[in-house]
């Protein structure tokens, strides 16, 4: 108790459920909507509300890092994005490397939600030489065989899969050899990688599938 | 006890949590790389170490709905898989509108993983008019102001929302009325609708920001 006003700088002793920090960024999604509407001050309420969530789990979840609010009085908007985005690193742009340049990969290269929010690609690999050497957006698409020597030159911690799921596999250990530590795997496929290792998933069919279990 | 060999085909009786018919598309996954692979028996054990999951919850999700497997003589992966397709009632190939034609409603229409998991999209729409009225895979792109006319006309349950988040709400208000009630949401916002209608929203930026929590 008497350690409730530690700052939210400082990393929290006891690790925090992957489960809490997995809804950090939607909390700061909603504030930053919030700012953009204009309002200073908001609550646990109100962001519950908006997220669809209690507001006693938005209380519980921010309290693994310290005091955010009183009582009352609700949070500072400003205040409180800064420390979530302190607590996820998001205080710098992360650079980003790109596997794969079919459909998906031409829209991630167009997302203007990346640099907006803190990442940047950096560096694009295809296998095909008809797209080899072409320009995107600045930057030139380069040969999957190099994969290695550029990640490794440019010091590039976080990736991008949107390569087939055959090869899905292969490509992350050779990701993870070059030192990346953060893939976003969009192959429809589970990827093994080492404990360092963090992986997060995105599979359309899934979500799709786990809802028609609700349709008649 | 007695009721243990109920089939699965019919629902279980008690309301089953979220977060197991979420796992169940993994599993329908991982049994047909498994059947491509050209095995006909599976284990829990071996699903689990292909999931990053542990044997016991597999069991413990399945026998949500009945027993698929003999202790010691492991899974028929064609039998399971069937049972898992009919809970998530996928043998019927699912009509889907998407609306939003930007770099994203491209890659979506290409997909060639949407056809052969069970979903179709059979109507496309765009506010473009530069857009609206071109071919895309034998579609013609629809004006948005159609949507509800095509959306009950068709019949459909089921939309893809690729549209910028300032008009996400909007345009989800207007797929309820007209009878959606499922939505695949691309939009970074999260989407307020009635309790009989699903979301699952992709957000490949919370995807990443939940990551770098965990990089120096």
């Amino acid at each position: 108790m008497a350690e409730a006003h530690t700052t939210a700088k400082q990393r929290p002793l006891k690790s925090v459920p992957d489960i809490v920090i997995s809804r950090l960024p939607l909390y700061l999604r909603a504030l930053t909507l919030l700012e953009n509407e204009g309002k200073l001050i908001t609550s646990s309420q109100e962001l519950g509300e908006r997220l669809g969530v209690s507001s006693a789990q938005i209380r519980k979840d921010l309290s693994h890092f310290g005091e955010f609010g009183k009582q009352g009085t609700g949070y500072h908007i400003a205040y409180l994005k800064k420390q979530l985005m302190d607590i996820l690193n998001l205080n710098q742009m992360w650079p980003v490397a790109l596997v794969g340049f079919g459909d998906l990969g031409h829209a991630l290269v167009h997302y203007a939600g990346f640099p907006a929010k803190g990442f940047e690609i950096r560096a694009v690999f295809d296998n095909d030489p008809a797209k080899i050497g072409r320009k995107v957006n600045n930057l030139v698409i380069k040969d999957s065989r190099n994969l290695e020597a550029v990640i490794e030159e440019q010091g590039l911690k976080i990736a991008i899969l949107a390569v087939p799921f055959q090869v899905a596999q292969e490509v992350t250990d050779r990701l993870v050899k070059a030192g990346i530590k953060a893939i976003l795997n969009y192959a429809p496929i589970t990827l093994n990688v080492p404990p360092d290792v963090k992986v997060q998933s995105i599979d359309p069919v899934a979500h799709l599938q786990q809802m028609t279990y609700y349709l008649k």
